[in-house]
């Protein structure tokens, strides 16, 4: 536990001395020194620097050597799939990103498996280095059935046996989680929502999702489908087939097929929201208006999110969502057409980063809890951090 | 510490011997014994009986000794005021509702007072003996401006100084809350919420609200506004004058107003929601269809609650919301056409005393804590619990 405190505040703070650690832990001065003695042997910490130029004995600064261990990010979208491998500090080393034309999950695992490899591949490490891994996926992990439900995007993402197809692929401990919860705990830990206690994060693209941090925790409700708001219900007309009840509503019109199906009715011969987006900045007034009617949809979506949450703040993510310069307009006149709520909204800034970030944060968490697992299991790590990876 | 300790556990288990409550607290028999005496010289606890007829001596039995002192809830809605007295196990020992026939906030301060009064008459008290009040209002309580927000169901409420003349008018120190927020309070403490970490409050009556239960705790947002669903965004017609703007959409159809308004639209001569429903339990078809149509409005609220929250359970509440024997099947027949989210809804069975319950859940917490400052202090209180009152 002493190994776990010192380490914690080398991440926040940086180097830092055995004086400075043993003042601000509460720990003893001889505490401390044996908890990085052998912390040192382990390859966990390293003696960074000193400090010179000072009356009185040299003052050693140690630092957590960020190389001891790596964990996996994974990134599962309908378009894309990305995998970064990041060291103990939460900077990626490798990260390799890939279309996903997968037909089917089986196909899917394998992708994940090559782009995981690849990734490792570019940090000139082999994968087992990897320690575990975080996989962000559309949908609600049902732990119990071991499938996702929800994910109406991805085919065949559906079957049970998931989370057991990617351990098996991938040789190490695999957690799902819903993708944009990932995002919002990205936001949490190195984005907009950094030091916000209570904030969502609203997705709009290929579908749409959202992210709850309550109390500086990611809240998921009582069975993982806490900010499911494709569902919320829509006040536009659309048509109720199984297609749209198994999307959503508000999905269904809100999300990227939505904005090109409202932009082909407007007589654009368009085929993807960006191109919608891309034509409404260069001034066409039919994309603009397209635009502007998504820009009221969110603003309602916003405004629906603010009177169950009251967040202090709305991060707008998402291929559609990012648009904020073009959408900012429409969701603010839609919410006075809607009352006295006006949620503070601000656009992500991770950019295509935002899932891979909040794998990283989660995975780390549980990096720490696996290596003082082995520790005390007598298991002594050395520096290159390779004997961490399980064998299976 | 340890007394606070001692007092929790003898308010949830009941009377305990010396030796149970050194074993379930973990303190040493000498700790719990000094304890109790002090208490018990203090009048908190009291010798409540003997275990006999078991081998060894005898066990004496200890309770907190519950009229040692009291505390008061209030509940402040349109038509009824309800103030209640309970002593430190949450007992009412006196309660008195009256009509709100006030004009202004002046006018409702003072019938507060002469309700609070005759509640503490009733129960053989003076209402000085109240050591702490709870008042549930509609709207947002704004601390730092000391004005309700969002409460344009009580003339003049939104005005500044409220919190003070509460204070002033009933001579004691008062904490304001949303009346709905309060009502989720009763219902975990009291009620269908009870052991439910996660769950949803949603009343629809005069107005309408929500009050969020999260990890065991009430939720209310950034800035004490979560819950706010009168303002989600309604999938009906709605004119958006500035009364409509001021209620929010949905409130201005969903709440009894609203049914009023829909049964005369549908050739019924009738003046309360409460005749509207008592009209659809005779058989009344057109009163039936009326009752249809908000059973799929609060369907709707409840599909986008839990499009956000994901709670455990929605408890239903309010002079209509309470109606879910005749609400039921055009909730549920709503859930289906806006996709797979089934959450699962009861109605409270706390009647018309669920916000006075919650108010004195929250009050009962705050006495205690004034108790132990008192003590610490080395104010000494007797039996009778009058000598806590505050004067002023």
């Amino acid at each position: 536990m002493n190994e776990r405190l010192l380490l914690d505040h080398l991440l926040v703070r940086g180097p830092a001395s055995r004086a400075d650690l043993a003042k601000i832990t509460g720990l003893s001065k001889p505490t401390v020194s044996a908890a990085l003695a052998g912390m040192e042997d382990s390859g966990l910490v390293h003696l960074a620097g000193e400090v010179l130029g000072r009356p009185g004995p040299v003052t050693s600064l140690y630092d957590v050597t960020a190389g001891a261990a790596h964990i996996g990010a994974v990134d599962i979208g309908r378009d894309w799939i990305r995998v970064a491998v990041a060291d103990l500090r939460g900077r990626f080393v490798g990260r390799k990103d890939g279309r996903n034309a997968a037909k089917n999950s089986e196909d899917l695992v394998s992708r994940v498996r090559e782009l995981a490899q690849a990734a490792a591949g570019q940090a000139g490490l082999p994968w087992t280095s990897v320690i575990t891994a975080v996989v962000g996926s559309p949908g609600v992990y049902d732990k119990d059935a071991d499938r996702m439900i929800f994910a109406p995007n991805l085919p065949g993402w559906e079957g049970s046996g998931l989370g057991d197809r990617l351990r098996t692929a991938l040789g190490v401990d695999v957690t799902i989680e819903n993708d944009i919860n990932l995002a919002a705990l990205g936001e949490h830990a190195y984005g907009a929502g950094h030091g916000i206690a209570n904030f969502a994060l609203v997705s709009i693209g290929t579908g749409v999702g959202m992210g709850i941090v309550v109390n500086g925790e990611l809240y998921v409700g009582a069975r993982g489908a806490a900010g499911e708001v494709s569902f919320l219900p829509a006040p536009e007309p659309v048509p109720a087939d199984d297609d749209t009840l198994r999307h959503g509503l508000t999905e269904s019109l809100a999300a990227a097929p939505g904005v090109v199906r409202a932009a082909r009715a407007a007589g654009l011969h368009l085929d993807t929201a960006k191109e919608v987006f891309t034509a409404a900045a260069e001034g066409d007034p039919a994309a603009l208006e397209v635009v502007h009617a998504e820009g009221r949809r969110i603003g309602g979506l916003i405004v629906a999110v603010a009177s169950v949450l009251d967040p202090e703040l709305v991060v707008l993510t998402g291929g559609v969502g990012h648009n904020l310069a073009l959408l900012g307009d429409a969701i603010t006149s839609r919410f006075a057409e809607l009352g006295p709520l006006r949620p503070r909204v601000v656009a992500s800034t991770l950019g295509d980063s935002g899932v891979l970030l909040g794998a990283v944060a989660r995975a780390l968490s549980q990096a720490w809890d696996h290596i003082f697992d082995l520790r005390q299991s007598g298991v002594q790590p050395r520096q290159s951090g390779v004997q961490y990876g399980m064998s299976r």
